[in-house]
């Protein structure tokens, strides 16, 4: 099984103080397995505002990780939002509702004229699953095209669609991968060779599905031959769809979309996460001709889906990205924080491609930069140092790419010019720590 | 493509007053043809409490079918819980967090002892997906044995299994229908059966799941053979997953679960709609065994699954189900239902089986009982006119069943006998001019 970095190791249970480890305990056996933990040592928070998060003794920490909470924890517009409606009235899209289709005009005014109908689920796997399944019934195709460490969602359709979880998981015989778009691979040169083969196969196809900023691939905002991938997927009978789930909503500092910055159109959009702020709420738009055919023939209707109280939630969100100014902010805030992590690697050789676009934004830590520059070998142990490093210093982290090596700064839309400043400095000091930790252990 | 009773035909927007219109049309251009609205004439509600709906002109409904917001609409603790906890913190299980661990161990204590584990996900479909997942895994298996008009959700994996949905989604190969427990039908037999048939195609049994008051079959509470059919599936190496999500929590008036009426203990258990009074949030639980193998060998985490809003919003719903002592409202008031449903039926023909358990009943509409007992041809139009009737007199209900003809009797739970009472007057009444409208129709 794949494993990302920072995972607590239930072995280590011991290492833990009491009552972190009574937690841990009734956990694994409440919860099972699956349920695993961020760092070496737990953390247990108990408040949450803007960028910070504070645990139970009253300690802040940065969060440089969470993109949920997009326009901050507990955004109080949000929180007003979704207190005011739940006291109102929650049902569901069998009656007739203004508020959801004020919001589904706005938000589909973000988008490009061509994808004018949305339909609602309550999270990004739903989503991704409905958006295989309306583009398998428009397009009669059923071979998917992604990324060779894509991850899309956990349903069995999306699991089957998602290498990066890897084991048992493998993907189905329907899909077919090809190389993120690292620096040197021409992207459209690996789709064009999964149609040949799909095609070859027998294997219709039905769409190439990719995350547009490539998260779990480790962060590639620079796609060469993205527009001639979309037009041979088309030429060959499927659709594109854009998976927006990690970059929407203006993460990316350039306007709402991540496909906007590669100006392409995409058939299908799927968005989630940070829809709500951590409400549950997601959703599929597309191409009308492709909705209308499904609904006419495929009886779909998602209980919790577009309730008023997640619409709320989304409605509120949404107001706060332009209010706040947060694409501007994550646009600025993010040109600041790439300044500094290249005046880091300029004194840590362990630091290699700094890549992202606007609050999303991978490091590679690599052996030594120097030594074997350009095919640096990845530095996975590195990468769990630091994390874990930071956590101790109480800012949040993680780390992706299939080699679990790229640090990913992903924090909240809010994030400050003095909270990118914080984390540069604790980041310098935990890269120095690390890097001498393990000169020590391998001088030892 | 089958088609549940009472959705408004939009060939029919020009009988709309010009408002309802307009919000009809945009639903149509923004939303596409999935959304259908319930009823010929849409309804539009603006505040909920309670067992009652208002709609923007003040209205009052009575609320007979929404089993969603189970502990009443907008139940102000509920509210409250999410309220409070949106404005401190929400964020996802890979910190701790002691809420979701006290819910759950206080969940699985109302389940038999054997069921000790739980998995969070957001919706009903997600939980049935990721039950099976968790069966296939167990057993190696991947036949699935399910009723002849089920339905358990709507991701790939779960319409695939549910064959009420029919057109295109017709069930995969690896799905084998068994007739609803009806009277004079041997459940265990139709099991057998799709065992052996499933075993002659060299498909090994991986599970039957069923909803255990087989509310889209048309409602049936006593099951003859079920413990026999669970052993069997069990001899044949499957396991026996209850789908909890309707029957759940309560409203059968004998206990929190559908199971318990029939004396079973379930591997596998899905749980769904009532459980957050309408938040998002669903799970499965399961013999420990199935979730550490399941935990071990796949990665699975669900980004919004069991965030503490979630848990706040299930830990109120549950409470108040306790506090405010709602299965025994089920219980009582669903006897007077039955009592008072009798009643009508002595005076009015069509109606034809009354079939229930607490606050979930299902009346059969025929079309003449005393001409044709014991199998009386199913009455769909007239149980369309007694849905649309009862939504002019401000009474929201639905129908269920293969040919749509079982009204469907769901009320939220704190449904009281005056509710209930202005129900059975309401539907009398309905009966008799419905009944006289479509004489004279006959007539004419």
């Amino acid at each position: 099984m794949a494993g990302p970095t920072a995972y607590f190791n239930p072995a280590n249970a011991e290492t833990l103080d009491a009552s972190t480890r009574a937690l841990v305990d009734r956990r694994a056996r409440v919860l099972g397995p699956a349920y695993r933990l961020f760092y070496e040592h737990p953390v247990q928070f108990v408040r949450g505002r803007g960028t910070k998060l504070w645990d139970a003794e009253g300690h802040e920490y940065l969060d440089v990780y969470n993109n949920v909470p997009s326009v901050g924890h507990s955004h109080p517009r949000v929180v007003a939002a979704i207190a005011e409606q739940a006291a109102t009235l929650n049902t569901h899209t069998r009656y007739l509702q203004e508020g959801i289709l004020d919001y589904s005009e706005d938000l589909l005014g973000t988008l490009p004229a061509d994808i004018g109908t949305i339909m609602y689920t309550c999270t990004g796997s739903e989503a991704g699953d409905l958006a295989l399944r309306i583009a398998k019934h428009a397009t009669g195709g059923t071979g998917v095209i992604v990324t060779s460490n894509a991850y899309h969602g956990v349903t069995t359709e999306i699991a089957a669609i998602s290498p990066s979880l890897g084991g048992v998981d493998s993907v189905a015989p329907w899909v077919r991968l090809v190389p993120a778009p690292a620096t040197g691979v021409d992207f459209a040169a690996g789709v064009r060779a999964a149609i040949a083969d799909l095609e070859a196969n027998g294997i219709r196809p039905a769409a190439l599905i990719v995350d547009t900023i490539f998260a779990s691939d480790g962060v590639y905002p620079e796609v060469a031959g993205f527009g001639e991938a979309v037009a041979a997927v088309r030429a060959a009978g499927g659709l594109f769809i854009a998976d927006e789930v990690q970059p929407g909503f203006g993460r990316l500092g350039t306007g709402m979309w991540g496909f906007d910055r590669h100006g392409l159109v995409p058939d299908i959009v799927t968005v989630g996460k940070p829809m709500g702020n951590g409400h549950p709420i997601a959703a599929v738009m597309a191409r009308p001709e492709f909705i209308e055919a499904f609904g006419r023939d495929v009886r779909y209707f998602n209980t919790f889906g577009g309730n008023p109280v997640s619409i709320a939630a989304a409605r509120a969100t949404l107001d706060v990205v332009r209010d706040e100014r947060l694409i501007d902010n994550a646009r600025d805030v993010g040109a600041h924080l790439m300044a500094g992590l290249t005046t880091i690697a300029s004194t840590h050789e362990a630091v290699g491609e700094i890549r992202g676009a606007g609050l999303f934004i991978g490091v590679e830590l690599v052996a030594d930069r120097g030594a074997v520059e350009p095919s640096a070998a990845p530095n996975e142990k590195l990468a769990l140092a630091v994390v874990n490093g930071l956590r101790e210093r109480r800012v949040l982290l993680s780390a992706s790419g299939p080699d679990n090596n790229v640090l990913k700064v992903r924090p909240p839309l809010p994030f400050s010019y003095a909270d990118a400043d914080r984390f540069l400095g604790e980041l310098d000091a935990t890269l120095t720590e690390a890097t001498a930790a393990s000169t020590t252990t391998a001088a030892n």
